[in-house]
């Protein structure tokens, strides 16, 4: 007798779950149940449209071959049956039925099931504040919430934006409005930075300063008090900092999963409302399966649960649960966090944790940060690339990587080298010989993913005595104390410009001449050294190191200093 | 006592290892010998160079921060004493000796050493015909050969030049002087194909396709029998089947090690004449050390001895001879050969095992070909990426990645993802789940690296019933035979071309009408299902494998064929 599989939510996970299970028993009976009749979209997309660079809506919802992927699409060519518009309300696991509410005529029925799964999903937060009915006020999930914000700051009406969050989705849609559309756009973070978890407090000076240059305001550490409308509609909205006008605001402070309908059904689900799920992707009942926006996966960086909510996500677990369903045996082991964004000039990506995640997890670790090229300095099209490695000093293990590049594609090369081992415990070793593919117009023969490792190899030893970017900030600032000789390590035309503006402050020694000049160097000083990467102040303080003269090197040099947007 | 390091070789390895040596123990001393005066040059960039790309010769012998690496840089920053113009003649490994030769004065003398490493790099192979010596006729290794040929080019006398050996060096070399200098190039090939050992017989097309295309000749199974000259210069190639008129010829025809000195000193070299270390980078005599293009490291797919001649392999072992001779225990387990290379419109990849070479191996594998998008589809700016994944039928062991695609980055980010999971025997599922960063801009949600693998699940699963584009080709051309039906499964404005072209032959069922339309399939005949990339007619082939019916699907579909140079 042919099954009957209940799939509930039909954007993700559960379309991929329902056709691969299909593909595998063709004879057997999927219905795919939804709330909304706009399904099998990609969500992800959506900044992507309100920027204009997806012309129409529907691209969105359409298969690499330019078809709609709607309910006709899943009965004619999937032999997968939809109900739209219909509400799961409540599962009886003990009779194997789904109580399914109809939206448009307020009809309830019964749908049995063999295997049922859970594909809801997640619902942006809603902060518990006013103003959020107020017209101009939307989310960024729906396919809807697209069409609104693009309608809105197409029609020229929009002078201020603000989007709320400093997320993926917060940033992607902040960049969207104000490159293509030149409105002036404010991101507000509760939290004391943007990308909160994904980039460390070095890296993600890069990221912001990005965003400041090309004239999205950043404000971190604020929280939003209330959203105030005049007519019914958003006019400016409120922080604990700050009132900012807009006529548009965006809320993407972060998600929730779906998961009531899984906690009213006795199914185990976490304190985080994520439903816990086994390596084969079952809920603590058997036949019944979960997976995407709405469960919990294992971190296999720490082994405690994660938390993945992506696209590339659900669509790997539900081809798991599909084959499962399908009388396979599937595994998905859990994720490392594989992420990237593009923004204006830069682009962020990264896998594992950041330093302060290693520490808050109890790892005594350290985060090392370089700047290198992206492939062979002599080869004329390179851009430098920024790369934080994140290491557990006492084991060397290697537990996250984090980038900022101006070529995304490329950055992405280096941290999906990185990425597929974290889950192995890799130790600097396996990145200092990580054979990642070279030729000059892709790569250096010494790699900056390699050189990442084995700079924190020599700061692990202690022979690089290392000063983040905005360490040297602080130092600089306070440059007139006179407890500090700031030494730029560049030949002299390079620094010429600087030790012009800063007499006596500002001193040019360079590699070259370092061994046969260090006595002018004074020695009751903090020595911080600096050049354009960190490469040659290394390499000065070798020098130093031979003369027993201490210094510090300042990680990623002006390069990094400079895309901080730190003033020198 | 300060040890005495002795390093025969200063071009990749050499200057690697005895810096990172002389970083460890400054106070210890290390001379590093070569016949040249050109030292520590990136012999990788000469293709650039020739293009001019690359604008001066001395670029590729300058450090990031534009420091020439000669003698005196390497004295001055390194402490490092250069002996150039100097051949290592023999070594006393008993009395811990090198015998060497001043190669100007032609005076001898004894070099004492502690430890010893063996630098000497590769030369390339001279095939034994007439015509290596005349005027005109270049190897493509050291900085002389880059300077000869690029003023032979940038002069304007050359009209024809003839590249001998379809590898990397030497398809970079005839990109760069068909597309800078518009010169008529050809090159030879012995093998059955250009890059012979890296790319499959299907992908391989691709590659050969985009050199055709921009007017490279490529003639592979054939042999240059000699070069003919006139006035001393040559004039033209005579191959085992045609004369090319040729004022410039390139040897690139592969490289040997030079191990001639190890072998006389009673070191263990292979059948091959690469010197045999283990994975601490120690020749048979532990005093000795040797890395780089004169090795052999252990192929970790195979476990068989691998020769890697790169300058990102020289530059890792260099790092982890300086280690060693430091007291350390750094270790180099060997490789899994990832490269990447520039062509025209195409770049091409890899790691790994090939079909053939895995066949060769005994291994009981198959190659998957998929074509699919490098991003989200709907993003703007996508292209078609092909890749092959080879694998191990019983065990479902991935073997192999190779590639090719108009955007280089972006296909390296796929092979980096994979290569450093080669050594650890991965599954097909490994790759499936395979945590590669998303966003629009940079992947698909579906990501063409799973992809790829989820399609050799289904082949392995007899659920794909696949056909290569080039077993496509040989069918089409067979089409007269009334033997097969050709059916486009892509919606009808998009086959209408060819349906037109090919009446009766040529035959249009959209995936969308397949199951109503199923009966005008003929059943008495083969049915070659095909689409643009090999989705559509997958689907198609679903709904055939429901209805009982066999069919074929070609991977790759339309978008191979096409960049094949195929002829539908």
């Amino acid at each position: 007798m042919p099954q009957n599989i209940v799939v509930i939510g039909a954007v993700a996970l559960g379309p991929k779950a329902a056709c691969r299970f299909k593909r595998l028993c063709p004879e057997d009976n999927v219905i795919m149940l939804d709330q909304s009749d706009r399904i099998s979209y990609g969500g992800c997309g959506i900044p992507y449209y309100v920027s204009g660079e997806v012309n129409n809506l529907e691209e969105l919802q359409m298969t690499p071959y330019h078809t709609i992927r709607d309910a006709d699409f899943f009965r004619v060519n999937k032999d997968v049956k939809v109900l739209s518009r219909t509400k799961a309300e409540s599962i009886d696991r003990q009779n194997k039925k789904v109580r399914i509410k109809n939206l448009i005529t307020g009809e309830t029925s019964e749908l049995p099931y063999d295997k049922l799964v859970l594909a809801m999903g997640s619902s942006p937060n809603r902060p518990p504040i006013e103003g959020l009915d107020l017209e101009g006020v939307h989310t960024c999930t729906t396919l809807e919430d697209a069409k609104a914000i693009r309608e809105a700051v197409a029609g020229g009406s929009v002078n201020g934006a603000v989007v709320v969050g400093g997320g993926f989705i917060g940033l992607e849609v902040a960049v969207s409005m104000a490159d293509m559309w030149g409105i002036k756009t404010s991101v507000v973070e509760i939290a004391d930075q943007v990308l909160p978890g994904f980039l460390g407090k070095t890296m993600v000076k890069i990221a912001t300063n990005d965003l400041i240059k090309n004239d999205v305001d950043v404000f971190t550490n604020e929280k939003v008090v209330r959203i105030e409308g005049e007519n019914g509609k958003v006019a400016r909205i409120v922080t604990d900092k700050r009132t900012i006008e807009a006529e548009l605001v965006v809320m993407a402070a972060g998600i929730r999963p779906n998961s009531e309908l899984a906690r009213d059904a006795g199914l185990d689900v976490n304190e985080r409302g994520a439903i816990v799920v086994n390596d084969r992707m079952q809920t603590s009942d058997p036949d019944i399966y979960a997976g995407g926006d709405c469960v919990t996966v294992p971190n296999l960086v720490t082994g405690k649960p994660g938390f993945y909510p992506l696209g590339s996500m659900a669509n790997r677990q539900g081809r798991v649960i599909g084959t499962n369903l399908a009388g396979g045996d599937a595994r998905f082991p859990g994720g490392v966090g594989t992420w990237c964004v593009k923004l204006f000039e830069q682009n962020a990506a990264g896998a594992g944790l950041t330093l302060e995640a290693a520490l808050r997890e109890g790892f005594d670790a350290v985060n090392v940060h370089v700047e290198g090229f992206d492939r062979a300095h002599f080869y004329p099209e390179h851009t430098v690339m920024a790369l934080d490695l994140v290491v557990e000093r006492p084991t060397r293990r290697v537990l996250g990587i984090q980038g900022t590049s101006g070529l995304g594609d490329a950055l992405v090369a280096r941290i999906n080298a990185v990425a597929p081992l974290l889950q192995s415990k890799p130790v600097l070793e396996d990145i200092s010989n990580l054979e990642v593919a070279y030729s000059p117009p892709f790569a250096s023969a010494m790699d900056i993913v390699n050189t990442v490792a084995n700079v924190a190899d020599n700061v692990l030893a202690g022979r690089n005595h290392a000063l983040d970017p905005e360490e040297f900030a602080v130092l600089w600032a306070n440059r007139n104390s006179g407890e500090y000789t700031f030494v730029d390590t560049r030949i002299a035309a390079n620094a010429q410009a600087l030790v012009e503006k800063y007499p006596g402050q500002w001193n040019c020694v360079p590699l070259e001449e370092m061994e046969q000049r260090i006595n002018e160097i004074p020695s009751d000083k903090t020595v911080v050294l600096i050049c354009n990467t960190g490469l040659r102040s290394y390499e000065s303080q070798l020098i130093m190191n031979r003369h027993g003269r201490k210094s510090l090197s300042v990680q990623g040099g002006m390069a990094s200093v400079l895309k901080q947007g730190g003033e020198v």
